[in-house]
């Protein structure tokens, strides 16, 4: 595989609060702005709490999901008297970390965020992206407290939605199980020490030094799975299988128990085997996901190094 | 200890979503209610679902908490355009299980709730009952999926505001760790059970059966501990330590590690031996508490059957 270099990644977002019911970024964020670390070494930083009126209220979001809001349409609207919060809030962040795909955007943002399934420590790539995908494997290699893993969504540069899209480069960390609405310090733990070790990387990155070409292993996903519902109301009529339930990343084969109903019966898995990830997630008001399906896949990784002037 | 009788506990209530985000009570009145289990035996069950806008938004509730709704001052209060939905709501189940304090009122009444603390199944009693401790006498001695504990608050019947209240004779049944949220099928079944088992016990009583004296051990709140906070800017510096995450119900003793700090300085305790209870619980908006302490007291129980005509 080819070698390739890219500009120093000078200019690093930390985020955290995009959703205001995930304390982990939140806090990060306010201890990093405490211990004022906006500079250190080759990297400058800035940090921003993306939804304050949301983390107010603990609420994943006030008036529509900030995470929603970074699309080339949303950030040109024209703001009315009706334009949501959340809309505004995702222009504010535009001027302050973009323009999305601007030369004065920032190198990387990455955003923190939390989840209340059994996910351990996950770093979401909403594109392939070589550099960060290799500080991915960086600290896969470096944390020993939790599995890292790496999920690999492909969403065109024209349909991207979120708030890492306005950095040049970017990935959300996303740490778990944590409830909405609580800090753990272990969870705390694994998110800070991932914004550091992403840190770290970068210092080494735009020294000089050169990432070797390698593999490492991503999960794709390929379907969602609703709960059960009553075919009238819609209302849930099943809980996920206690055998299922915290065990996001296992194989899921043909005839698992997937669900359990509230009366007692067993639903099996039919169907291919994939894996299961962010099982009974807290995420989604409008409509509950019980679980995503994915693949693992091997993506391949040229070696990299800074681009010389 | 003397025998004690009481009348026959013929008209139940189950009650579920009295916190709107706390989903096991939600699920298992509407599964009774689906499942029509409105009369069995010498027991006629009255289900509801306390908060329905609470739900429908997935919050804890939309104005106030409806859990602290249930006084008599409030009950009374006359209704106003700026008088909260809870209040509303208080004083409409109060009409259909009370009226609080009435011969009317139903005998029993059982209020499910969550919490994303590590609790396992606990009984609530807001006062001491001889009936209801016999209740959870036999559930404790039931059960086997999980720890059943009792805690006994003493709030006088003049400053009483739980939903229980509303009834003869009441308990909240107390059951985590689950996130608000989310329904786990573990958590789901536990409280089933214990609803199951209390009516089971009712039909017992109901039909003549005498109950020995013996003892119950119950957890009586001593204090609450907050979060070590900034002084300017009251947030929390710290999160609960990770050897104590968890461990609600285990011995906290002088010297054990309470709080590890967003920069890493732990924090330890300083006091009496007491047990810890709710840990990092997500319940308070307004005011987040890092947990309360308790003692273990034993309670002797008199022998009780049904008074008869």
């Amino acid at each position: 595989m080819e070698h390739a270099s890219f500009s120093p990644v000078s200019r690093v977002a930390i985020c955290g609060g995009t959703h205001g019911n995930e304390m982990t970024g939140m806090y990060v964020v306010r201890e990093m702005q405490r211990q004022k670390a906006d500079q250190t070494g080759s990297v400058s930083i800035t940090t921003v709490i993306s939804n304050p009126l949301a983390v107010d209220a603990c609420r994943r979001y006030t008036e529509t999901d900030l995470n929603r809001c970074f699309t080339k349409a949303l950030l040109s609207s024209p703001i009315t008297d009706s334009t949501p919060y959340e809309v505004r809030r995702a222009q504010e962040i535009d001027v302050l970390l973009g323009p999305k795909g601007s030369q004065q955007a920032v190198d990387l943002l990455c955003d923190l965020h939390n989840t209340t399934a059994n996910m351990g420590m996950c770093l979401i790539f909403y594109s392939l992206d070589w550099l960060t995908l290799h500080i991915y494997k960086y600290i896969e290699s470096k944390m020993t407290s939790a599995p890292v893993r790496a999920i690999l969504l492909n969403i065109s540069k024209s349909e991207a939605y979120s708030l890492e899209s306005v950095g040049k480069h970017g990935f959300a960390i996303e740490v778990g199980p944590q409830p909405n609405g609580v800090v753990r310090a272990d969870i705390f733990n694994m998110a800070k020490e991932a914004v550091d070790r992403t840190i770290e990387w970068l210092h080494e990155f735009n020294s000089g030094s050169t990432f070797e070409e390698g593999e490492v292993e991503a999960y794709t996903v390929v379907k969602s799975v609703d709960y059960p519902r009553d075919p009238t109301t819609s209302e849930i009529t099943a809980a996920i299988h206690p055998e299922l339930q915290d065990n996001d990343f296992k194989l899921l084969q043909q005839g698992d128990p997937i669900f359990l109903s509230f009366s007692g019966e067993t639903v099996k898995y039919e169907g291919e085997d994939l894996y299961p990830l962010f099982i009974n997630e807290c995420a989604y008001y409008e409509k509950k996901i019980a679980f995503h399906l994915a693949k693992k896949i091997t993506q391949t990784l040229p070696s990299i190094s800074v681009k010389k002037d």
